[in-house]
């Protein structure tokens, strides 16, 4: 069996960028290190950093004195704030960049008066986050809710970082009806570009998909949603996942894997495939 | 045989100004008048002028020292300050209200170092007057154009008055794709917003739709398209087009016309019509 892995697979800039900060934090020893919210949407990776002694909080008051992480998705500036009068805690900014530039996008949009519209999935905590610095700010997720809108004078427009961008094309293609003018940041993240292209040419050459990423993360349920046009294709987030039966007749299998799913998952995945001919995989 | 008009028919806002300032000037005996260009795109609306003496002069050489009308659908800059130049010559400008604000859109965008682009008609007077008022600015008239573009840091787009709004969708969706920001000022004017669905709802209704207006009237041209989507649709200039033969069988007919259709012909049309059973037109 040929196993074809789609190039970028795994971490995004974003991703590796929060967890290596908080590998640092964790090397350096600081503190009681804690992380507001799943710091991507990985119950693995997550399960790697709590054995390192990191915990997961869920809200500002199970906050303790020490270290906190604010998450890659980042946080709106109303949270921010809570976090930052808290006593004896060092706060750490792990928001991803290109999410910063939603954000801000979103601010500067808001306060040139345009009625701030995040295309997004409507409880995700990047949108979530985003329409916090956007007062009066609505998240779109498809197009009817786009339709149903009414008129404005105008529509400033930021995206989820991490969306299809030809989803989001015929939403802006609606939301350009409700104003005399529209003004979209389409702050979709280049290794959202990269990725989602990469995983439809894989898809085209293979028999059958596996895409290995959070249950949780939108970025790789979208993968698979895409690859499940073209091809047969499961969401696994771990190798145990794998059933002998869907390989029956394949002789091609294709590999993509959301930003938030470290090497370890993928490689795990990898030899477990590889293995399938000499029947180690149940 | 039953007749349905679809309203509005006729005279837009922009249309009607424009003839009413010429025709003011000829009662107030202003000397020599002079039209640059086809005031409106209707043989007979400047039949009708050129009847009552005006001129229609097509360069700047040919303009005589008198009054000289700009027309609805507005000319750049450069040209305009050639008109200036004349000497012993009142200019009138008579551009439509609503393609004023497209040009200034236009002008502010490129201010603004956007990369405007003007999705219009290539050799439409009103897209290649909006033109002028950008610099490097470039007119997009298809899906394919849009697709062909260049990346650049930040799109503007304005929008030629009387396009088909749903075929701008397709555009606009394509262009998101083309820049970190695109800003997009909607300018199709509440005419055509108007007009083009009232000729949809008159064209389900009807068995044949006859559709009145300029050849050279691109709004006339895309309502004729819009109805020929739905029911057999013939684009007629006056009603000496018509033929009986298109009547046979025909229950009801409806009736569009252009923004620059002017009363006097769509009733002659409607009369023709109505005179049809009793064999009055060949």
């Amino acid at each position: 069996m040929e196993i074809l892995i789609a190039e970028p697979s795994g971490f995004c800039f974003g991703v590796k960028r929060s967890i290596d900060m908080v590998e640092k934090a964790i090397a350096e020893k600081k503190p009681n290190i804690q992380i507001f919210g799943p710091i991507v949407h990985n119950p693995q990776q997550i399960k790697a950093l709590e054995d390192k002694g990191v915990k997961m909080v869920n809200s500002i008051e199970e906050i303790q004195p020490g270290t906190v992480f604010i998450r890659a998705h980042g946080i709106s500036p109303k949270v921010f704030q809570q976090l930052k009068s808290k006593q004896e805690v060092e706060l750490i900014d792990a928001t991803c960049p290109f999410v910063k530039v939603e954000q801000e996008n979103a601010k500067k949009l808001s306060e040139e008066s345009y009625q701030v519209i995040i295309i997004g999935e409507k409880n995700h905590p990047e949108a979530l986050g985003a329409q916090g610095f956007a007062e009066g700010s609505i998240i779109i997720g498809t197009v009817e809710e786009a339709r149903a809108l009414k008129e404005v004078p105008k529509i400033g427009v930021v995206v989820q970082t991490t969306l299809e961008p030809e989803a989001v094309d015929k939403i802006v293609a609606e939301l350009y009806h409700k104003a005399k003018e529209i003004r979209v940041y389409n702050t979709i993240c280049q290794s959202t570009k990269m990725r989602q292209p990469a995983a439809r040419n894989i898809a085209e050459k293979a028999d059958l998909m596996i895409v290995v990423g959070g249950k949780n993360s939108g970025n790789t349920r979208r993968l698979a949603e895409v690859c499940s046009r073209i091809k047969p294709t499961h969401h696994i987030e771990t190798a145990v996942e794998l059933k002998k039966e869907w390989f029956k007749g394949v002789s091609k299998v294709g590999i993509s894997a959301g930003a938030s799913t470290p090497d370890f998952i993928i490689n795990e995945v990898v030899n477990a495939i590889k293995n399938m001919d000499s029947d180690h995989v149940k």
